[in-house]
């Protein structure tokens, strides 16, 4: 199941289809990072009627303002004295939403190769696959991974008894469970363990660093009413080691402040220490790189590569800076840029969205009347 | 009289000064242009903390978006769905109001010299001298200057019996004036030289090319109720000649749409036909030109003087579209490449709005405090 979303559903509604094995997307362009400068490139291809798909890792637009500065005000965008990094997302959304760019979240594009017709093939960590004129690489500073618990030996039990998400929440029903973690998702998860009736787990015992949390004080005022209760446990301690048996992941060694050591039993170790970002994949699709950012001329914002364009923070060039409204001004000159690959036939014109009748019904706003 | 406004004062409230003669203002930055991109310009400076003077040959801020569109819609803005060109330099102007720029309007820049120090000497139309280390031009499509009435033999009673724009209203109280124009400028100054008891004109005749304005309605009727009550009279046609005698203009020839010529006998001459924009004396400083656009590159946007940048319409190089969100670009990579020059000594670093302490004291908004 592949969440596929239109800027419209991406504030609520999710639209699922099966893509395994479908035929390909044919498209004009795909969009790899809906960050602040990918959403503004489907607005700057829309106004050149080129329609977009956008790929994210995360399961939500906003990229980096989303992740890590959804509620810190922004200072530095033109004509937005201030905003947070989830208000930005907002104002992009309804921006865009025109122009109806279709949204495939949770996954990475994991392979880009060139066809013989000229375009792309682009496949994505899901299995979906697009054939594009062009390709668009907004993605930041890479693609959000969940941040890794280093303890020798644990990583064999990847996706076996150890995640960093939980995809289906009722295979953990009737187990120990052990919760490392101290932010929203850490707290919310055990609080859905210890109390929902059909995933309720035989046990829940929340590990954290120290006494002290990111999440919400509600869910934290309720977690302690269920240590109370003996509903849950709560621990103060850093993991340092595992215990093994047969093959199997049977505890977790907690050193506390204590500095004394304890081997917490369990069946499944769910891990919630947040996003990093990975450059992943792209640094292996041959593009010329610098320092590990994809190198781009300033007229087209092209990379070595010709048809794939790359924007904001992952790009470089002489005098780069990586703010906001860099990438906006990089996405636009990167659509005109485009437009010629993909409407080879058509002159490629400027107009403006204050004086066009041709923009302002794609906008799906009125023209004005005024008097000469 | 110099009009000498800062940002804060330009909505309403007006500083004047003394200027002639006064000794020099020796500032880190002139900007020349009010328009949008030369008030971001005043940001993006700001926050290198690189202060700015800025020169515009309106009487107010805004440039094309309030002298072309105040009242269109704009819909390209990264994050701002749609505004009016107004209300886009409202926001502007808030954006920048912690910089506490100086704006002195109503005057051209007509000169800049290097100095031996390397400063450049800055002379605007009404003789503000600026000694100032670095020097932006964000003109936009040149100066505002009204738009001429075209006949021959007119143009030697400028500012004598011609004029473009009324200074001192009480000047023409008691003479036959001809006021021209379509617009509100030239309805409103007939209904007030009409009506106005202590100004009021011994005749007004108002002569337009068309029976239909571009000026508000209330305007026209009113203009058409005074013609009723024979307070003034409306003309439909086109000057093509003038009378004169003893060397002072005495009539107007105006050609009606049935081709018959009538001479209307004036003592002064009100066209009111819009501004229109000139390069002006930028053309004359020396800089690399393609067009009539200044060359740049685009890594720092100097242009072929160092120490002189340009900024957003006025500019051009390999890619170059005239959109007011490359000029914003182009603004923040001109005030990094300014920086090192305004501060030879100091090592340049891009701080973020959102995280950075120092920017947001300069910004005048408390650093919020995040839990881990």
């Amino acid at each position: 199941m592949e969440p596929l979303l239109t800027a419209a559903a991406a504030a609520g509604e999710t639209v699922s289809s099966h893509r395994h094995g479908a035929s390909p997307i044919e498209t004009d362009a795909v969009i790899v990072g809906a960050g602040p400068v990918g959403l503004f490139q489907v607005f700057e291809l829309g106004l050149l009627e080129i329609k977009a798909h956008v790929v994210d890792a995360l399961a939500y637009p906003g990229g980096q303002c989303a992740e890590l500065y959804p509620d810190k005000p922004i200072y530095d965008i033109p004509a937005v004295p201030v905003c947070t990094g989830r208000e930005l997302t907002e104002r992009l959304l309804q921006q865009i939403e025109p122009f109806g760019a279709q949204f495939h979240y949770g996954q990475e594009v994991s392979g880009v190769q060139r066809r013989d017709d000229g375009r792309f093939d682009v496949e994505t960590s899901k299995g979906l696959h697009f054939i594009t004129k062009t390709l668009f690489i907004a993605a930041g500073v890479g693609a959000f991974q969940p941040r890794a618990l280093k303890v020798e030996g644990l990583d064999v039990y990847a996706e076996r008894q150890l995640f960093y998400r939980v995809r289906n929440p009722a295979e953990f029903a009737g187990k120990q469970l052990v919760i490392v973690g101290g932010g929203d998702s850490a707290l919310d998860w055990a609080l859905h363990f210890a109390q929902h009736t059909a995933h309720k787990a035989a046990s829940v015992v929340l590990i954290h660093r120290r006494d002290g949390f990111r999440a919400a004080p509600a869910s934290v005022a309720r977690m302690r009413a269920l240590c109370e209760a003996h509903e849950m446990q709560f621990l103060v301690g850093q993991p340092t080691g595992i215990e093994e048996s047969n093959g199997r992941l049977t505890g977790l060694k907690v050193t506390g402040a204590d500095a004394v050591t304890r081997v917490v039993p369990l069946d499944a170790l769910l891990v919630f220490f947040g996003l990093s970002p990975k450059l992943g994949p792209i640094a292996d699709w041959g593009l010329a790189l610098e320092r590990r950012q994809v190198v781009v001329d300033t007229e087209k914002f092209e990379t070595s590569i010709p048809g794939i364009f790359a924007v904001g923070d992952i790009n470089t060039y002489p005098g780069k800076k990586k703010l906001i409204l860099s990438g906006f001004h990089e996405a636009a000159l990167a659509a005109f840029g485009a437009a010629p690959r993909v409407f080879p036939d058509r002159h490629i014109q400027l107009q403006y969205t204050t004086t066009s009748p041709k923009l302002h019904k794609m906008l799906g706003v009125e023209t004005p009347v005024f008097d000469e």
